[in-house]
C-alpha cells in the first residue's frame, strides 16, 4: 500500500466554480459564506493539485452584466488560468436560477423563453470554445413539471431534440472541437425532470440528428437519488460509447440532492465506480460536482475539495490492489465472471444445433456462484484490510 | 357522469395466468391459496369481461413436464380459449423461478445456462405463435447482480443483445407475427437488475440488429419502485414509438414490489396514465400484472381482478371529462401547454436572426404559469367533484 | 353528493405566513415572487374562508429588527386580525434560516448558539401568548448532522430535552395556556435530522419532565419522505393522545421536500387521513404547511391555497359517504375490522384457560379477509363513483 | 494495524438458525439450497468462532410437529449446544409464515388467531427459558395492513399492548430471567407494518404496564429501508436505555429487504454503527440476521457468515484507531463535539440571566464547524488509509 495520495495534474481532477463557490443557500436558509472570486478559486484549486476548472456562464459573469464588465471578468479568469496552468475542460449554461427559467429552458412552455435559452447557450458556447473546452454540459434541472397536466412530455422531447439539433449544427458550422454531454437527474428542483436517468438520456440521444456529438455527464448522486446502481449506469453509458464526462460526488439514497464530497455517502459504490473508471477505458476528467457542507467556513470548503481528490486516489489504489490480488483473480474465475464474455452461440452455430443440445439442469442448478466470497474480498480491499 | 363501468371485450383487458393464480408465497410466508387451474382461470376471466389471457411457459406447463402432459395441458387451454373467445395477446418465458436461473438467463455467467435459457424461450415462442400472440415479453428479473464484482455489465449487455438478436432473427425466419417487449425493473429479486428503467431499456434497444422488432412492456409499479414518474416514462416510450405492451398495477413508492391491483397505490398517477393511454395513441391490450393480496381467498382474488378493470374504466371516464371540460381547456391555454408544440425556431430561421432578437426578460420572468389551477382541476375531476 | 365545498371559519382552516408568502427560493434558483405583506396575507386568507393564521417570529418581524419596527409590525398584524376575525392558533420560531443556526438551535454544538436559540424562542413565546396562540410548534430542521462523527446523538437528545424542560417550566410559570408540538422530519436541510419521524418524537416526549405539555405537529410530507404511512403515523399519535396540531400538505414519496398543496401527491393517503381526522377525534385546526409552486404568480398562490381547503372539504365529504355506505359497513364486518376492538383475553381469563383452548388452524388459515373488496369500495368513494 | 480478525467466543457473535438456514425462496423463485439441520448449524457456527445461536420455534421444530418429534429435536439441539459450548442468547416466535397469520398474530382482526398467536409465543417462551435465553424477540412482520380501511390502527395498538402486557406478566409470574425486544420494520411483507421504526416502537413501549421489561432489537436493514440513519436510531435507543439486542446486516436504501451480510450495503454507516456499539455502552450479543445470497451453495453460505464476523472485527479495529488518533481528537475539539455535553443553562441559572446575555450573532454565524475535515478523517480510517 502506498501512502502517496497527493493529487497532481496528471490525475485530471477538475472542479466547477459553483462547487467550492457555493455559499450555502438552501431551501431553509440563507448564505453562510461570502462569495468567492473565480480568480481566487483558480489559484486555490491549482495549489490543491487540480488540473481543471469548469463553469456556468453565470458563475463567471453575473446574469445581465454589462459588456465591459463581462470582458474584464473573462480577462481576469483567463489570466489566472495562464498563471496556474489550469485548463477548462468543460463549460455549461445556467438555465435554472433566474425566474425566467422557472418552467425550463429548452422545454419551457413559453416559446420566447426557449429562444432566450438557446441564445444564452450559444453565447456561452462561443466562450467555452475560446477557453478551450471540449465538453459542453447540459443539465436540464428545470426541464420538467410538477403536474402531468402542465407539460406535454412528447412535445417537450420534440423541443429538447430540436434544441440539441440546433446546437450540434452550430458547433459543426463553427468548427468547434466540442461535444455535448447531457446530465440526467430524476427530480429537484422540478417535481419530475425530463430524462431522469442515464438510461432515459441515452435513449433520447439515439433519436438526435448528430447523435455522435452527444453523450452523457452522469452525476453519481443523481443516479442514487433514483436508487440506481451508479456502477451499472456508468457501465451502460460506456457500453454505448457515451461516457463523455462525469460528475463525482456522494449521496445517501433517495432523498434531497445532497452533493456530498466524493467518497462520502455510498462508499462501496464509490469503490466500484473508481474501479470501473480506472480499468474500464474512461480517460476524461475526474470532475467533482459537490457542495461543501453549509456548516463550513472556507477552511472547510478547501478541506472538502482536497478530500474529494484524496478519496479518489485512495480508492484507485484499493481498486488496483483488488484487481492484482491473486486470490481475487482466483475468486473471479470461480464465479465464472469472464465466461460472460464468451458468446452464447459459437461462431456460425445454428439454432437447430443449440436446440439439440443435452443439458443437465439439476447439475447446473446446484452449482454455487461464489459471489459472497468475491464481494467479501472487494470489501476487505476497500477497508485496506488485505 | 355515467355509471357504466362494466368491462367488455372491446376494452381489451387482459390478465396473466400468474396474477390471479398467485398463491401468496412471499419472502416470509408460504402459500395461502390452492393452485388455480388455467382452464378455470380462462372461464372466470371471460365471465368478468376480460378479452385476453397471457402466460409464462411454466404457468401453463410445469417445468420439466413430460411431452404428453404438455400436449394435454395445451389442448385444454386452447379449448377454454375457444369456448370463451378469449385471446392470447402476449406470452413470456419464466427465466427466474428455477434455481438454474439464479444468476440470470440470457446474462448468466454460466454459458450453458444462457444456452438453456435461449432454448426455453424458443420453445415457448413457437407455442406463443401457435396461440396467436403478437407480443412476446422478456422480463429479465434475474439478469443482474448483488455485487458489482460479480457481473461484468458490459459483457452482460453484449450477451443480452446477442440473445435478442438471435431471437429476432428466429422470428423473422419463421415468419411469426411477433414483436418483443422488454420489461424493465430496478431491483428485486436481484440487488440491481440490468435495464432498470424504461430509459435504460429504450437505449439498449437502439443498439440491436432488429431494433424495430423490439419495444417495451413497462410496468407501472416497477417504474415507481425507482421513484420515476410513470406518466413521463410511458410518454417517452410512446415518443420513441416503443410502447408495445403495458403492465398495469399499483405501488407505493420505493419499497418491495407490491403489485397492487390497478388504481390502488399512486392514484393520481393512475389517472394521468389512463389519460395518456386513452388520448395518446396507445391501442394495445390493457394488461394487468398484479398480485391479489395474500390475505384473500378466491372471492377476494376475483374481486381484485374486477377492481382493476373497474378502476380503469372509472379513470378513463374521469380523463374524458377532464379533457372535455371547457374550464380545463381554458386553463391549458392559460398555462401555454400547447405552445410547446410550436417549434422554437421558425421554419428556415437562422441562428443569426435568433441571436438578434430583443427579449424582455423581466416581463417573461414575471408571468405566472397557472399550473396550480390546472392541476387542481385535474384533481377535482379525479375526485368526480366537477 | 353535495357541491358545497366552500371553506368557512367553522372548518378551522389555517395557513402559515411562510406558506403563501414563500417567494420561490430553492436550492437552484432565486425568488420568483415579491415579498408578501403579512397584513395583506391576513386579509386575503380571511377572504378565502380561512379561520387562522400562524407564523414564525421572522415571518412577522425581520431578524434583528429594531424595537420600534417590531412594535409597528406587530400592531399592524394585530389590527388585521381584528378587522378580519382571523385567529392565531399557533406560532413557532425560526431556528433554521440564519447562518448562526447552521448546526442547529437547541442542539447546536456551540453552547452560546443554544442559549441564543432559547432566548429567541422565549421572546416569541411571549408574543404567541399575547396573540392568543395555544400551540407552539418546534420544527428542529437544523437539529442533526451530515456525519455521525460530528454529533453526539445522546448528548444532543440531552440538550433537546433540557431545552423542552426549560420551555415547559417557563410556560407554567407564566401561566400561558400553551402546549408545545414537535414537528418531525427525517432529513433536509440536514443530512439526518434528530427525531426523524412521529415515532421518534413520541418516544422522546415520554422522557420529558412535563411530557403532558408536549405533543406533536406531524407534517404529511415529512412522514412520506421516510416512506411512512401517514395514516398509521397520525393514528399512533392519536393513540398516545399527542396529536396536538397538524401540518397538511402533499408529497410524492422519498425525495426532496415538495410541500405540495394538500390533496396533491399521495391522493389515497389524503383520503384516509381526512377520514381519520374527521372521524378519529381530532378537533384542532386544519393547518396547511405547503409551498405554492415556484412557477406561479400570486394568482397561482391564492389558487393553491384555495385548493388546499377545497380538497379537504371534498375528501371529508367522500369519507362521510364511505362510512355511511351500507355496503361498506357490510364489508367492514366481513373483514372483521371491529373484532380487533375486542380484547384478546376475556375479562379475568387465565393463561391456563387460554392454553387449553382448541383451535382449528386449517379452518382459520383458509378464511379470506376480504380486504381487496373493502379497499376497492374506498377507492370508488374517493373517485366519487358510488 | 493488526491482522487478527479471527472471531472468538468473547466477541459474542451469534446467528439465527434461519439465517444460514435460508434456502433461497424469494417472491420469484423456489429454494436453491437443501434444508440445513440445526445440529449441523450449531457445530458449523462454533467452528467459525460464533458464541451463540438463536431460533424461531418453527426453525427448530416444524409447525405442528408431534410431541415426541419435538422432544427429539430439542434434545438433539441441546446436545449440540453442550458439545460446542454455544449458548442461546435469544429466541423468538414465527408468527408470519403460516397462512393462519396472514393478517397478523397479536393484532390479527380475528380474535381466535390472536389467541393462537399468544399460545404459540407462550410455548416457545418456556423453551427459550429452558435453553437459557435472556432476550425474547418479537418481530411483528405481519402486524399491519395493505389498506387503511382494513385495520383500525388504534385498536391494533391496544391489542399489541394487551399482548405484551400478558407476556410480561407471564414472565414475571414464572420468574424467567427474560426481557422482550421488539423489532421494528416499515413494510414487507405487509404494505405498512405497525411500529415501523425504532422510534415508533420506543414510543409504544412507554405505554406498557411493564415497560422496563421491554426494549428493542433494531435491525440495520429495516431502519435503512425507511431511509433512517441507523446510527442515530441505535443511539436514540441507547439514550432510552432500550438497546436490548441487535440485528446486524446490510441494505442499500429504500427497496426490498435485502438482508445482506453485515459490512455490505451502506459501509460508512456500518463503520459508525460499530463505533457506537463498541464505545457506546452496548454489551449484548453481536447478532447477525442476514440471508446468504440465493446464488450460493453452502460454501458461500459459510463464507458469508464468516464475512459478517470478519467485517465487524475489521470495523471495530478501524473505530478504535479512529478514536485513538490524536488528529481526530484535535478535529473533534475543533468541531466542538464535546461542548454539546455541557448543559445549556448553568447550574441554577435563571431565565432572566439567560435573557440578559449579550451575544455577537455575526461572530457566531461566521464560525466554521470543521465537520468536513472530521468526516474525512473518519473515511480515511474506514479505508485503512491512516
Amino acid at each position: 500500500m502506498t501512502d502517496d495520495y497527493t493529487p497532481r495534474p496528471e490525475h485530471k481532477f477538475s472542479f466547477g466554480l459553483w462547487t467550492v463557490g457555493w455559499q450555502g443557500v438552501d431551501p431553509f436558509g440563507v448564505a453562510t459564506r461570502d462569495p468567492l472570486d473565480p480568480v481566487e478559486t483558480v489559484h486555490k484549486l491549482a495549489e490543491l493539485g487540480a488540473y481543471g476548472v469548469t463553469f456556468h456562464d453565470d458563475d463567471l459573469i453575473p446574469f445581465g452584466a454589462a459588456e465591459d464588465d463581462r470582458e474584464r471578468r473573462i480577462a481576469a479568469f483567463r489570466k489566472a488560468l495562464d498563471e496556474t496552468g489550469l485548463v477548462v475542460p468543460m463549460a455549461t449554461t445556467n438555465l435554472f436560477a433566474h425566474p425566467v427559467f422557472k418552467d425550463g429552458g429548452l422545454t419551457a412552455n413559453d416559446r420566447d423563453v426557449r429562444r432566450f435559452a438557446l441564445r444564452k447557450i450559444l453565447r456561452n458556447l462561443d466562450l467555452a470554445a475560446e477557453l478551450g473546452a471540449h465538453t459542453y454540459v447540459l443539465w436540464g434541472g428545470r426541464e420538467g413539471s410538477e403536474s402531468p397536466a402542465a407539460k406535454d412530455v412528447r412535445a417537450a422531447l420534440d423541443r429538447y431534440a430540436e434544441g440539441l439539433n440546433v446546437l450540434c449544427a452550430y458547433v459543426k458550422e463553427r468548427g468547434y472541437n466540442i461535444r455535448f454531454a447531457l446530465e440526467p437527474k430524476p427530480n429537484e428542483p422540478r417535481g419530475d425532470i425530463l430524462l431522469p436517468t442515464i438510461g432515459h438520456a441515452l435513449a433520447f440521444i439515439s433519436e438526435l440528428e448528430h447523435s455522435e456529438m452527444v453523450g452523457l455527464n452522469p452525476e453519481v448522486g443523481h443516479e442514487q437519488m433514483a436508487g440506481m446502481s451508479v456502477v451499472h449506469g456508468y457501465a451502460q453509458a460506456l457500453w454505448h460509447g457515451k461516457l463523455f464526462h462525469i460528475d463525482l460526488n456522494g449521496q445517501t439514497g433517495p432523498r434531497y440532492d445532497q452533493d456530498f464530497r466524493f467518497g462520502n455517502g455510498d462508499v462501496k459504490s464509490a469503490f466500484f465506480l473508481v474501479d470501473l473508471l480506472e480499468h474500464g477505458g474512461y480517460d476524461g476528467p475526474r470532475h467533482f460536482d459537490f457542495k461543501p457542507a453549509r456548516t463550513e467556513d472556507y477552511s472547510g470548503v478547501w478541506a472538502s475539495a482536497a478530500g474529494c481528490m484524496r478519496n479518489y486516489l485512495i480508492l484507485a489504489e484499493r481498486a488496483r490492489a483488488f484487481r492484482a490480488d491473486p486470490e481475487v483473480q482466483e475468486a473471479l474465475a470461480a464465479s465464472r465472471v469472464d465466461e460472460l464474455s464468451v458468446p452464447t452461440l459459437a461462431d456460425g452455430e445454428s439454432l437447430d444445433d443449440l436446440r439439440a443440445e443435452e443439458f443437465d439442469v439439476a447439475e447446473a442448478a446446484a452449482r454455487g456462484m461464489h459471489f459472497e466470497r468475491l464481494d467479501q474480498l472487494a470489501l476487505e480491499h476497500l477497508f485496506g484490510a488485505r
